[in-house]
């Protein structure tokens, strides 16, 4: 079906915002008043703007407070809407949204809706123009879909039908059922939907609506059910997004449009509109890529930790190091950040690496080149929101490409497989793009999104969500700290899941490592917590391991210090589902401790 | 009465916040557990340097989920307490919060509750503790303040009392009527009270409480008539701010601790516990005074807006601009910004200048020098939270110190007094402090605070709050962007009231003056929304003047350019009580268009 957004979703200029939903793949837009008003371009630049972008503007919104009201104010509104569909024919725009009245004058009278509504239509068919009347959750009198249709039906007016809009709809907590009235209306007269979705939040309607909608899937209602009853409807109108969202005011429309056609993709899948290629799930982690500009302080705490530097590059300057099955490639080449050391790449193993970045790509993920010098492997990668780049792979798997071949063995052999592999990557996301990141794993990996958990650091309050894979062998916790400039997160790190953390964290210590110092007030409330067997606690201070526990199990972590931006973790996870976010307070603070110039 | 403030209300590590209380005059402090558990420091060592600072610890908080569960549960909770009384004696703390429990387990059984509790006082009455029970607001089966004290009645134990909570009792939108009971709970049996306000939203109270608590005084609750009730039974422990609030968590600790202790000192003075130097309400604008490192383009727009260069500063680089009774400082000392011309300081007409400083300095604001040089009429001056200078003045008042005086005519005469004046001031202020800002002009200078209104940038949301003295002849209007590094704010401004804005703009333009241009399709809607009489409408297309009407008049309104980061407005406004913030994001996407790289 088509796609379409509104203007208001994306931050920026109208040049700015058209621009963005062209290159994203839209096929139309709504205008959004507001963007016109304030735009130097006259309606007629704008319609050619749009016709040279390859958009069409499917809708022009909104008009407010027009039926219902004493016969002076309707003339009144009538004077105003002739205005408005002058403008509508200067820019080629043949469907206007009305939105259910809140004005003070308004009364609760159908009849009257109806009757004003169909001269409204009168007047709107002159212009060649179609009005679609859509309820607002906090409408005067008029709240409920079904109430607006039937309004609509009993004004019988050719030019007049209805506008559905899923915030509307299920902000109001509709059952499934109050749904089924849907299929009721003819598709002929749903002249538009606008899609929203947002998170479950109880707060005042009006406000959640302005301030935290989201792209269809980045939230917590049914959409994608919503849009299974109007399509049955026979309804072949545009889908369009209507987002108003104080993130993405702030955000670059670029990403933001991205992000919104990929929503709409990913809806179109499930509701059975559009087959791109399959989720091919990863299966496990190959390897993570550490850039740095100088190798000697990552290599100390990785050989500390009992890694091998095990392979080097043919033709890069990038290390191999390993330990059981827990790869790490360190790689000193030129992109490097300035601020060290960093997690660049990850390496997932994926049953079908071509056909996992054949979604990717369907699904408006940047691929990256496959083949980085001649003589590599050539591997199927994409980059990440955050700019990770996820390469697909086969590690040691005949028939297909392997980046391992690109590696010569040096004179290090791996230590005792299986002790160690990597248990979880933590990644920090950019501000305004912490959505958008958990829908890409999502939608492009086929990963799981857990909830999403709030953790306090000393400087503010962080908020962090782990995407896994069914046997927990992939996982990836995003974190998003509490502001765009947030530089208090230290949040990215790899941790390396072992069966006995103690003698790894003694191991490590005994070969000069430095693991994070965990205050003693810590382990005097872990003794109020629980009861330990003789001597563990004891054994944990010393160390300064963590301690949690869930309804599966025990998890027992620790910390190295921090190498630039990246840290490593050791935990022993027996059964225990987590990562440990009851703890990550104390180790903010910690880490905050060790900080320079604190 | 002694002030406290719980540590969860600042940010940083234990030692900042506690530096910080200590400095903003604080008696002392709550001990938030998890800033415990965090800090390096060993409870002896917390314990000192709380005693060097002059801080009592007046409580220990929070102990959860102790009460009324199966008896092995129980036990497990004892266990856990004597771990945190022992704690609390290394502190020297004498009082522990528990907040009623919301433990899956717990039953709905006050005797229950009242005897198991009653044992936990036994125990802490053994280390010389004393318990105070609070309702929250979503407690699982206690929820209310007087739940709890017929709990802590029923107990009859005098090692157990209860807590009020402002938040907890008013979230749950509380009539007068209900907080009568209060003054039936014996003072001696009110062993503490904790202190916040909020905005009054609408939304689920858990993520309300813990999100978006602010300072009394800065949300909707009535927390004065609150204190009066508790005042009333004889309480005389601390009064104690717990303020849980996404904002002050990122913000420096520092501000945020004279924020809070200044709404303590005003939250007193309302209740008749204290009585600070009355405030003495600014009675007009004397001047505003432009910093710039460069007098030629300032000058240049002041020039053509019909400004005269009246008179210059004796011993510095500060002209003096007039028209009519606006007056205008242009000060190109060493105090410039380095990104050019700023709004630095406003000159208040005072009734009282010297009480006025004293009132500013009772309440925590910090005092600046009388006299700058030696020859130069001493004048009160304190600094508002974003650093503008306030003089409070007595312009041409023989018995007290003019600044006027310290010019010296110049060869240019004023225009015609009268016809202009300073309508208002729109500060910008800093993103973590905007509620610290309102706070401090009603407080510090008396002003009256209208409601916050959301204004739409292209490129994100600002929030802007009006003060205003009872004659309007002193408005601030206050701004703050969408986030912490937002610089697309453009909202510093002087905007000169003028009877006649077609002719003033008319003049500045003939005179050479840029106006900001308003786009075409702003007419456009401004003639569908409106009828004018003939011209008038052509006339401000032509000129670039917007307008608003309200209930009580019209409003129209034209801008300068800006200059370094300030520009001016020319507004007409016959009755009308606002500011054109209706208008205002069609004037931000403007001025976006003028900037540099867009």
């Amino acid at each position: 079906m088509r796609t379409s957004i509104a203007t208001v979703s994306l931050s920026g200029s109208l040049t700015e915002k058209l621009t963005a939903a062209s290159r994203a793949g839209f096929d139309g837009v709504e205008i959004f008043e507001n963007d016109l008003l304030a735009s130097p371009l006259t309606p007629e630049e704008i319609r050619g703007r749009c016709a040279d972008l390859g958009l069409t503007i499917d809708l022009y919104q909104p008009m407010r407070d027009i039926e219902a009201v004493p016969a002076d104010e309707f003339a009144r509104n009538l004077r105003r809407a002739r205005h408005k569909f002058e403008l509508m024919r200067r820019l080629d725009a043949d469907t206007v949204l009305v939105c259910s009245t809140v004005h003070p004058l308004a009364v609760d009278d159908d009849a009257l809706a109806a009757e004003q509504l169909s001269q409204l239509a009168d007047l709107a068919q002159e212009f060649g123009i179609r009005v679609a009347y859509e309820a607002l959750a906090w409408g005067r009198h008029v709240s409920t879909y079904d109430h607006a249709w039937r309004i609509v039906e009993a004004a019988g007016h050719p030019a007049l039908g209805t506008c559905l809009d899923s915030f509307h709809i299920l902000s109001r907590g509709s059952e499934p059922k109050d749904l089924e009235g849907i299929v009721d209306i003819p598709g002929e007269k749903i002249f538009f939907l606008q899609l929203a979705d947002a998170p479950l939040l109880a707060m005042d309607v009006l406000q959640w609506s302005r301030h935290y909608r989201c792209f269809p899937g980045q939230g917590g209602f049914d959409v994608a059910g919503l849009v299974r009853h109007v399509l049955h409807t026979g309804y072949d109108g545009p889908l369009s997004l209507e987002v108003f969202n104080d993130v993405f005011r702030q955000a670059e429309a670029g990403p933001t449009a991205v992000d919104a056609h990929r929503s709409l993709l990913v809806l179109q899948e499930t509701v059975g509109l559009a087959t791109p290629p399959a989720p091919v799930v990863p299966t496990g982690v190959a390897f993570a890529e550490l850039v740095t500009p100088d190798a000697e302080p990552v290599s100390a705490v990785l050989g500390a930790l009992g890694f091998a530097r095990t392979a080097r590059h043919r033709s890069k300057p990038v290390d191999l190091w390993e330990l059981g099955e827990a790869r790490i490639l360190v790689n000193t080449g030129g992109s490097a950040r300035r601020d060290g050391t960093g997690l660049a790449a990850i390496g997932l193993e994926s049953p079908d690496p071509a056909g996992a970045a054949r979604r990717a790509e369907a699904l408006l993920a940047p691929v990256l080149p496959r083949r980085r010098a001649p003589q590599d492997a050539p591997l199927d990668a994409v980059a990440a929101p955050d700019g990770t780049e996820l390469f697909f792979c086969a590690t040691n798997r005949p028939e297909q490409p392997n980046w391992r071949a690109d590696f010569t063995d040096a004179e290090h052999e791996a230590g005792a497989p299986g002790v160690h592999r990597i248990d979880h990557l933590a990644l920090t996301q950019p501000w305004h793009h912490f959505d958008e990141a958990t829908l890409f794993h999502r939608s492009v990996l086929g990963l799981h999104a857990q909830e999403s958990v709030d953790v306090a650091d000393p400087y503010g309050l962080m908020r962090s969500r782990a995407v896994t894979n069914p046997d927990g062998s992939v996982r990836i916790a995003l974190s998003v700290g509490a502001a765009p400039t947030d530089d208090t997160v230290h949040a990215q790190h790899i941790a390396l899941a072992t069966d006995d953390v103690v003698a790894a964290a003694r191991r490590y210590r005994e070969a000069g490592g430095r693991l994070l110092p965990i205050p003693a007030n810590y382990y005097d409330d872990l003794a109020a917590r629980y009861e330990f067997a003789d001597g563990e606690w004891e054994t944990y201070r010393e160390l300064g391991i963590l301690y949690d526990r869930d309804a599966y199990g025990e998890f027992r972590h620790c910390y190295t210090v921090t190498v630039g931006r990246v840290f490593f973790e050791l935990v022993q996870r027996d059964g225990y589902r987590g990562y440990g976010a009851q703890n990550a307070p104390v180790r903010l603070a910690a880490q905050h401790v060790l900080r320079p110039g604190r």
